[in-house]
């Protein structure tokens, strides 16, 4: 099987080290959301690093994390099950590293906030914080929320309002706004990172928007413009 | 509130018409992993594009797919819960156009391999189709399935077994691992790209790898070298 590559069964993944495993199966899923979890208890504003944000339907809009309760996620975690409420916040490129430090342990009543340098902002109806410098913000309640057959637990929150900042295109004096006609959300002009494995941050080049698929229909690029 | 952007409230995403609102919260979890979901009813091999591959646990290696029971995807759906297998396929960033056509309606007993170009392979051990085009390939058996508070189906699959190719770097004659020695597989080497609302696809380009984050010691940049 040379050709295609080097082979791995579930034993040899089970073999592995802890770490060096954790790596490995993290990289398999592919180029994943950076978002930053903001929670609160009510007094100290808490912020987390995740990578699970999935999309689960749009209708009503609804976006799935899932989360290990055991680990530097436990406070927001917890808040989560206490206030029925979250934030879910967009990684710009340009701070991935104050992103990246909220996965740190700290202790009980310290704010990732304060402590990575990030600002949290409040909306008038959503008790949970937001991170200011995030160019797409999102408040969820809880909509459902369960045990995996691995322990971990997977949370659906339904959005209860997004807030969106325009992107300023480079040589344009101008911020435009980064939806386009059809509602989709330009990430890349808003600088968005996604994140591959446990640890590392990447921009994105666009390759191609393209139209509707069709059975027996040439495959066309879209032509969408923006507002 | 206009240092924070536009405004939208849970009212106004249910007011929106629904292809601008199926684009607009499609695009709202970030960027996403493009995989191709590979499965056979023993007779035709079925292939779907899929957009919501999440992580769920490395020991045992899990992954996760939400589907959607009505769409392109139904014939991909039955087969998995027939065959209680399936394989992931990660989507280069020089066929993702082959990648998006697979999103096509075909009828039923059409095989979207041909239709679309790409090549299905077996390994000697599973019975579902893999992508021999993609770098990484990934072969699953169910673990558990369910249905979320939409009424669309979360499958998570155990790894079985697992493909990596040899990633090929510019101006090198001899094709290098992608797996470095703490694990992480370069999926930027790998050339895989990432997704994008519904129809957009992304390349890469690095910004940093980071060191594992402590309180109160500064972030800094993983030396982890290739192997």
């Amino acid at each position: 099987m040379a050709d295609s590559g080097t082979h791995f069964s579930l034993q040899d993944i089970n073999a592995l080290p802890q770490r060096y495993r954790a790596n490995f199966v993290n990289s398999l899923s592919g180029f994943k959301s950076s978002s930053l979890l903001g929670t609160t208890d009510g007094r100290v504003n808490n912020l987390a690093i995740i990578s699970s944000v999935v999309h689960v339907g749009a209708n009503p809009p609804l976006l799935g994390i899932i989360m290990r309760p055991h680990t530097a996620q436990r406070d927001s975690l917890t808040n989560i099950k206490q206030q029925g409420m979250f934030t879910l916040n967009h990684v710009h490129t340009s701070w991935t590293d104050k992103a990246h430090q909220t996965s740190a342990r700290y202790d009980n009543g310290v704010s990732e906030f304060e402590e990575v340098g990030l600002t949290p902002w409040f909306s008038q109806n959503f008790s949970a914080p937001y991170v200011k410098e995030s160019a797409i913000k999102m408040g969820l309640k809880v909509e459902q929320h369960f045990t995996l057959c691995n322990q971990t637990e997977m949370i659906i929150g339904e959005i209860q309002e997004v807030f969106i900042a325009a992107s300023s295109t480079a040589g344009d004096d101008i911020a435009k706004s980064a939806i386009a006609e059809d509602g989709y959300i330009d990430l890349e002009s808003l600088q968005t990172s996604c994140v591959s494995g446990l640890d590392t941050y990447h921009s994105t080049q666009k390759i191609a928007q393209y139209a509707y698929a069709k059975p027996n229909v040439p495959l066309t690029q879209a032509t969408i413009t923006k507002k």
